[in-house]
């Protein structure tokens, strides 16, 4: 199924990484004409030997015929994109983003672009870069967009064909509660999880961490997986979901000094309690 | 290789969950004749049925002519065990344990018995009870024993043998170490990942949770695994590993509240440094 987007078959990716490089795919697949940007020549010529996009340049000029232009982008070049990018935007063309933050990136764009629809396609691996895109990353994930009042509503559907055909479950928000929402379960995780590498990581008994070094097992990996990725990512949330971020915090803060009250006092039955409720809250999200 | 034990080829084994049904198929496969005891004469007949041992009783009396036996019993059975069992312990064989916590199981059964020797082989699923058992749990898994100045030097090495002979790789320490060991790469993570699904779990605002069910993936999936998962083994945990626990537990504090602090105050450049230095860590031990 091929949408009949915004008037043209054209599409543009700005940043060929692992969501832009796997959106290229996926819409080349479904017989679109991609026009793939990177920031350097090197990475312009391995995204054309890779096949992410038809056409893959520096230049932002390419983007001109675009009737879609996905801005595959870090938060931070979201939040503040150069004047070069905004310049190449065609007026007509809808505009969408792939951050994991809304809010902020909302914000700004409604004063930059009249078009834009922000997107948050929740889909990932351990990898990053040129070589990380692969197809179908988007398959039965879902695809949260922000809506609010000054939402444009045919680019609106034009986005939501998009996700449609690429396979993904289409979710709409307000971008306070998508904001609050990944930080409960995505934000807080990652930062909990490097609390706990950096716990271990400080602690000065060589004998004890030679034994933890050989007994650590599935359970301390999947723990430390997402505390353990990428730093710039942990930064960039950290930097850009701020409140909703410390929000959380201060609830776990709260949940880690119950238990410890419980364990401190000898309370063992209310601990089983609380243990017992935690145990039939996870599959509720799974 | 059939290790030679420790004067016949009997082995008997107390309790036929998953530790103990997972040694009984194994010890059976390498020539052992096990017995099993269940508590439970439906369990018991199951037992049978699935071949954990060639003789399954709840009478502690079949025991009599075991060289070995292991008691694959609760943390809490291991450290008050029953009269009936202490009856049932030939004084010349040779008796091992499985649990998590060493320090308080080595230091009751000192005064029990003579030819004690403190063992945690270390694996696991997600499953429990007499249906769990399974054959090669424990190929090059960690099996620690804990050894003191009392130990049975023979004892240690009929127990050595036979964790060799079932793939184990074997490692010896001192109580208290494994303890704190077990404590950060074990136990801390079971509270953290507790702590995460109460933090969802109190979260009053409905618009947000249900959104956050949609959003919940992988990366909530393995933070939150065991600390979902069985709330005896928790409680179990806290109750004779407390003072261990709640060092790690005050670390893991400290921790958290250091990276809090970097976000209230946009300390952006330090919290990037805090996370490349926990990246780093996570490989030393995986």
């Amino acid at each position: 199924m091929q949408p009949s987007l915004n008037g043209s078959n054209k599409i543009g990716i700005v940043g060929m990484g692992l969501i832009g490089g796997s959106l290229g795919l996926d819409l080349q697949s479904l017989g679109y004409e991609v026009f793939g940007i990177t920031n350097k020549e090197k990475t312009a010529i391995r995204a054309k030997e890779r096949g992410l996009a038809q056409v893959v340049s520096t230049d932002l000029g390419i983007l001109s015929n675009c009737s879609v232009i996905i801005l595959a982008l870090p938060i931070s070049q979201l939040i503040e994109p150069s004047h070069e990018l905004i310049n190449a935007l065609p007026k007509q063309a809808v505009i969408t983003d792939v951050g994991s933050v809304k809010a902020p990136v909302e914000q700004n764009w409604q004063h930059i672009h009249s078009r834009f629809i922000p997107s948050h396609p929740m889909a990932g691996t351990a990898q990053s870069g040129i070589e990380a895109g692969q197809k179908h990353l988007f398959s039965g994930r879902p695809w949260v967009t922000t809506v609010s009042n000054n939402t444009d509503k045919k680019g609106l559907k034009v986005i939501n064909e998009l996700a449609l055909a690429i396979g993904s479950q289409w979710i709409t928000s307000d971008a306070k509660t998508h904001d609050e929402a990944v930080a409960l379960i995505s934000h807080l995780p990652l930062f909990t999880s490097a609390a706990l590498l950096k716990t271990v990581g400080e602690n000065k008994n060589n004998s004890l961490l030679s034994l933890a070094k050989s007994l650590a097992s599935s359970g301390f990996a999947d723990t430390t997986r997402v505390g353990g990725g990428n730093p710039n990512l942990g930064v960039d949330i950290a930097t850009h979901n701020t409140k909703a971020l410390l929000s959380t915090l201060h609830d776990y803060q709260n949940a880690i000094n119950r238990l410890e009250d419980l364990i401190l006092s000898n309370q063992w039955h209310e601990l089983q309690k609380e243990l017992e409720k935690v145990h039939e809250i996870r599959p509720e999200f799974l």
